[in-house]
Order: structure tokens, then C-alpha cells, then sequence
């Protein structure tokens, strides 16, 4: 029973590398709290992350496997991974919900480094964390958000082909939007329709579909939908994180109903056209700031609320890195990205526009189909 | 646009009812970055929190309203619930995500209470969280697990009807296994058969379904599923926690293909009669650990890895508090709960039964339609 879908070959990769950083920074241990990294170095897949009653710890040393410390209830689905050696203790605990266990293997190393920067928690009790420094005087705790960014933001083969096929799943959930939504139908309607077509194409869960819908336009990209019905002249929009074995598709479509204003054909055809210049551009050693400043010299407009352009994508719906002013992380073939230029239009509506795209030696490739050139009316 | 379909009665009680117990244990604030207390008290609703990019932080005074820190992609969502004190930044932020801006806020207080405790963890970079600390050196973080808990322990009747009207929904979904599930279904189909009932039937979302099916019984119950088509002969068990406006709902239903093993039946027909003792013992003034040992006497077998018996459930899949020996915490009316006995069965089989209630004054009243009194065989 192995849960991940790849072969432990994947796995023994991605701590190769890890290692090879892990020398160069002079740590001799990796310690991990949080869903993403134990999937990513270990395997270990389930939707148990979702009760927060238990934690979950990994810790990679500088050579050989990971090494797990976790409540018995995982036990079997761990030993279902390439980990041999799974350690684990009665959880919920009394007093000591594997504390203990865990400073007994940490004691084991002087430096160790966890995640501490952007993007990352602390998916332990605060309490738990300062007893275990407590008990480890004597270690150095590093901040290794750095390293481990860098080798994740790497896609293999594997990878790549996971996200490939979610993203033809969306695509083609997508692509009967004619037959899934019409005027008349509630929001919420219109986002359980395409929840139900994204399963019944593939997908095997749909952790995110964020959206709205409006007259000329939508005014916030991260509600959830309430119950008013699509008129005509409206503009709908739908984001989608669905995933296939943990990988996560990220872009929307925008649809107009019965017709479409002046203001907001033309806001999609600068989206569209700032987005094929991103993807022309995207190539290895373009920097995401470089990238930000070809889209915002089409858009005309700063960034506003939204903030950022575009981010990576894998096992997480948003991963490192940003495209941001301040990004200099530079393309490298393997990355997988979203290019997700917005627009503020009259009003206080917006318009966003999103395609997933595989950065490549030469021409980036798309993941998603891409969007109509016009923005289409149904 | 209120996202959580609440009138703002609800979060007025909410933060009343903390106030006083923070001014009990001599609080000036709690200080939250989690998403189950930010909508707790704030009806902050959005599946944007699967972005790890941007914290998010809420602050509530010894009086008034509460007081949120956000990234200005949320100012918009957050307008539309009853807080007025909204402060943003633009997130993400090259060198200060929110920390002076948080700090502003919480240098008014001296004593902070936050969540450092069971169940709980840190939604910040661990590095920012320092710099906070290192910002307000005279200021003291209290532990205010227990506070928090034992206020969101009691559900209000709006809660207690959006959890009900969930748990019928997954009954109702439940009820049509005969037509769902078939031998030769692949377990993944089986699953996706089963959250597109959900949907259909009412669910919003389903970020919650695991199970397991094999001869005689299932070895774990926190798999994603494989692609093995069900044979007359095994036991399906499915465990939902389906959501509707953010309430979830938990529990589990078994079925048998074909036959039943004598083994498989006796272990059901013991699962049920503890799952009755123990709804019928739920009552205001019994303890966790009694309804633990009501439910072990007739089990007798000790609780093994599952390491517990039960726990809340409302806005989290699992909330406090657990159905373990060394869990003294009183029923009240108003809790919801889920009763979950497991037992080991041989050749390293388990079977679980789940039920969800809610604690009345006398008998505590089901939530979820009860199970056959007998394994149920397809």
C-alpha cells in the first residue's frame, strides 16, 4: 500500500538532493511538521491531515532514508512507503504527544533545519515546540524554508506528468461549460455543477473552486458563492484546485452570459495578451520579477490587492515562488507556474485570468488549455 | 456579503462569551492566525486558506469588536461580516508580511492569550512569529488553549442546525449505498460515487473521505483509496466528514458484498451495542473518560491505535474534546460529538462505527440516522 502513486525511486531522488543541499549548509537533519514535505520526502498520503488532533513528524538526516515519528493510527499507511524506520507512539497522549520520541531521535543531531520562512507553520502546538527546545538545548534550529523551496520547486518527470493530467481534467471540465451553466442558475449551483463535472472527469478531490459572478464583472476572487442566480450580462468566473494522487491543477475561465461590455472585452483581451507574453517569456533564466514586469507593462496598472502575478504549483495549491517585483528567483526547465495576471476595471470590479504552464529548455509548455482569445459568451 | 451564514448576533454572543472568560483569566487580547478561530469569531469564510502564501491574523480586545490584520486580497471578504476594524497590507510582502502592522496592534495589550495547546498550531512563518516576539518583549503570550476550547465546545442552536442539516444530508447519501456500490467497482470509483452522491444530495463541499474495503474487513482507516474493484466477500467502510457553510459532519457506515463472515457480524453486532451505551450514557454531567469505559466494557479490548473513542466536531473535523481515559471534560448540553468505538479483528483486520449527536438536557439527540442494528450486506 503505497499511497503517493510513484515508485520509491522518487522519493530516494528528492533526499538525494535534499542531502547534497543539506551538506553544502552544513545541517545534519531536516525536521518536518506539515503535510506538503512529509508527502513530498516520504510518500505519505491522506486526508487525516484535515483533524488537527494529532501531529505528524519527519526527519531526514544527512544520509540514508527519512526516518518517521508519528501516531500509531498511520502506522500501516506509513509502512506502506520506501520509510523503514517508523516510530511511533499512542496518540492523543496524556501528557507527552510525542515529544519525547521525537527529541530522542534529535538529540541525535547538532544542526537541524526546519521550515521557518515564508510560506510555511508550525503544525505542532506552540507548547509542544518550546518543551522540545527545551529538551535540546544544546541544538541549533536553522531556517531551511530556502533549501527545501529550492529542491521543490524542481518538478521531475513524475511530477509533471500528475499535474499534466489535472490539468486536462479542469481543462475539459472547462470546456462544457455551455451545458453546465446558464442563466437563471444559482452560484452555488453553478459551483456544485462543475465540482460534480470535474469529478466525473478525472479529478479525485476538489479542494478549491473559488469564483464569482456579476454584472460587467466580479469584485473578489476568493468568496464563496451564495445563491444568487446568474443573470444575463453578467460575468462569472471560476478558479479550480482540484487534484489527481496530490497534485493540484490552478486556473479559472471567465464566461460572460447574453453579452459582454466594451470595458470588459477589452480588460480580457489585455489579460489575454499580457498572459501570452508571460508564457512567451517564461523560459530558464527569465526572473520572476522580469517576468511581473512584462506582464505589468501590458496591464498598465499595479498589482493592487491581489498582489502577485502568478506562483508555483505542485503538491500545494500555491508554492514558492512569486511572481512578484520582488522575486528574483530565476526560471529553471522542471518549474511548474501559474500565469495569473489581474485587472482592476471601473466600478471596483476586476478581471482575472489564469493558464498553468511548464517551464522548459526553450518555449515554455502549457498544462492548461489554453483560454479563448475573446472572452466567450454563453 | 457574509460568508458565514450567520447573522452577526452569532459572533456578538461568541465574543461575549470570550470576553468574560478572558476577563476571568486576566487577558487583554487573543491573538489568533488559524482558520476555525478566525471564522469562529470573525464569519471569515473562503477555501483561500489552502494557499500557505499569506497569513492572516485576528485580534480580540477585553471589549468590542474584534480587530482583523489581513492581506488586502481579503479587505472585500472580510467588509461583508461584522467586523469594522480591518487593517491590510499587501501580501505577499518582500520583508515585513504583516509583522509591523500586527505589532502596531498588539503592543496595546499586555497580556495575550493564544493558541499554544492541544489540537493546535502556528499558521505564520516560525521566523515571523519570532520577529513579533522580539517586537513586544514586555508583553506575555498566554497559553488560551483551554479558554478557546471550552468556549467552542458548547454549539449555539444555529451551529447545532447547520451540523444537523449536514449529518442528514451524508444519512441520506449513506441510504442509497445499494445503489452506489457494487462488486467489481474499482475503491476508487467507489469513493467518487459516493462524494458525488454527497454533493448531489445538498453537501458543499467534501474535504473529508477515507475507508478501506477487503475479505472480512479493511486494515486501516486513513487510506486514499486504490483502484481494487470490491469481491463478494468484503466489508466496505466509508467515513465522511462532508461540509455544508463550513460544519462538518463525521461519521462512518459498514457494508458487507455478497456475505458476511461470523467474525464480521459479532464485531458489528459489539460496535453497536457499545455505540448505544454510549449515546444512551451522553448525557450533561458524564465525563469523556466514562464514556470511554461504558464503551470499553462491552468492546473489551483496549482502544489500541486508534487511541480514541470519539471527539467534537463542528467548524474542524475533530475538535476538543476526545473520547480517551485521561480526558476529564464534562458533557454540557449543546456538545457535538461523535461516538467512534473500533475494534481489532484477526489476521490484522479493524472494523470502526460512528455516530454523531449532539448533548441535550436528558437523552442526547442523533444527529446522523443511526446504523442498521445489523451489518448491512449489499
Amino acid at each position: 500500500m503505497n499511497s503517493s502513486g510513484f515508485p520509491d525511486g522518487e522519493f530516494e531522488a528528492r533526499c538525494e538532493r535534499a542531502q547534497i543541499a543539506m551538506h553544502e549548509a552544513k545541517l545534519d537533519a531536516l525536521f518536518f511538521t506539515t503535510e506538503a514535505e512529509i508527502l513530498y520526502f516520504a510518500g505519505f498520503r491522506t486526508a487525516f491531515w484535515l483533524s488537527p488532533t494529532r501531529p505528524w513528524f519527519l526527519i531526514l538526516p544527512a544520509s540514508g532514508k527519512p526516518i518517521a515519528v508519528i501516531p500509531a493510527i498511520g502506522a500501516d499507511l506509513m509502512a506502506g512507503t520506501w520509510i523503514d524506520d517508523i516510530r511511533t507512539w499512542g496518540s492523543p497522549h496524556e501528557n507527552d504527544d510525542g515529544i519525547s520520541l521525537l527529541a530522542s531521535v534529535l538529540k541525535n543531531y547538532s544542526n537541524i533545519g526546519m521550515l521557518k520562512g515564508r510560506e510555511s507553520g508550525l503544525r505542532m502546538p506552540l507548547a509542544d515546540y518550546e518543551t522540545l527546545l527545551g529538551k535540546l538545548l544544546g541544538t541549533n534550529f536553522h531556517n531551511a524554508s530556502s533549501l527545501v523551496q529550492s529542491l521543490r520547486i524542481v518538478k521531475s518527470d513524475a511530477e509533471i506528468e500528475k499535474t499534466t493530467a489535472i490539468c486536462q481534467i479542469a481543462s475539459a471540465s472547462f470546456a462544457n461549460a455551455n451545458q453546465l451553466f446558464h442563466v437563471g442558475q444559482p452560484l452555488d449551483q453553478v459551483f456544485k455543477a462543475f465540482k460534480i463535472e470535474l469529478l466525473k472527469n478525472g479529478a479525485e478531490e476538489v479542494p478549491y473552486l473559488v469564483g464569482g459572478a456579476g454584472q460587467g464583472g466580479y469584485r473578489d476572487v476568493i468568496s464563496p458563492p451564495d445563491k444568487t442566480p446568474i443573470q444575463s450580462g453578467d460575468i462569472l468566473m471560476l478558479d479550480t484546485g482540484a487534484t489527481l494522487e496530490g497534485y493540484y491543477c490552478d486556473f479559472d475561465r471567465n464566461f460572460a452570459f447574453g453579452s459582454a461590455s466594451d470595458e470588459a472585452l477589452k480588460t480580457y483581451d489585455i489579460l489575454y495578451r499580457a498572459t501570452d507574453a508571460a508564457i512567451n517569456a517564461a523560459r530558464p533564466g527569465i526572473k520572476c520579477s522580469e517576468l511581473c514586469v512584462i506582464m505589468q507593462d501590458i496591464i498598465s496598472q499595479n498589482s493592487g490587492d491581489v498582489g502577485r502575478l502568478g506562483h508555483g504549483l505542485g503538491i500545494q495549491l500555491t508554492e514558492h515562488p512569486s511572481l512578484v517585483s520582488f522575486d528574483q528567483t530565476v526560471m529553471q526547465a522542471g518549474m511548474v507556474m501559474t500565469i495569473e495576471p489581474s485587472m482592476s476595471m471601473s466600478d471596483g470590479l476586476m478581471m482575472v485570468h489564469e493558464e498553468n504552464i511548464v517551464i522548459m529548455d526553450g518555449e515554455a509548455s502549457l498544462l492548461s488549455e489554453r483560454a479563448p482569445c475573446e472572452l466567450p459568451i454563453l
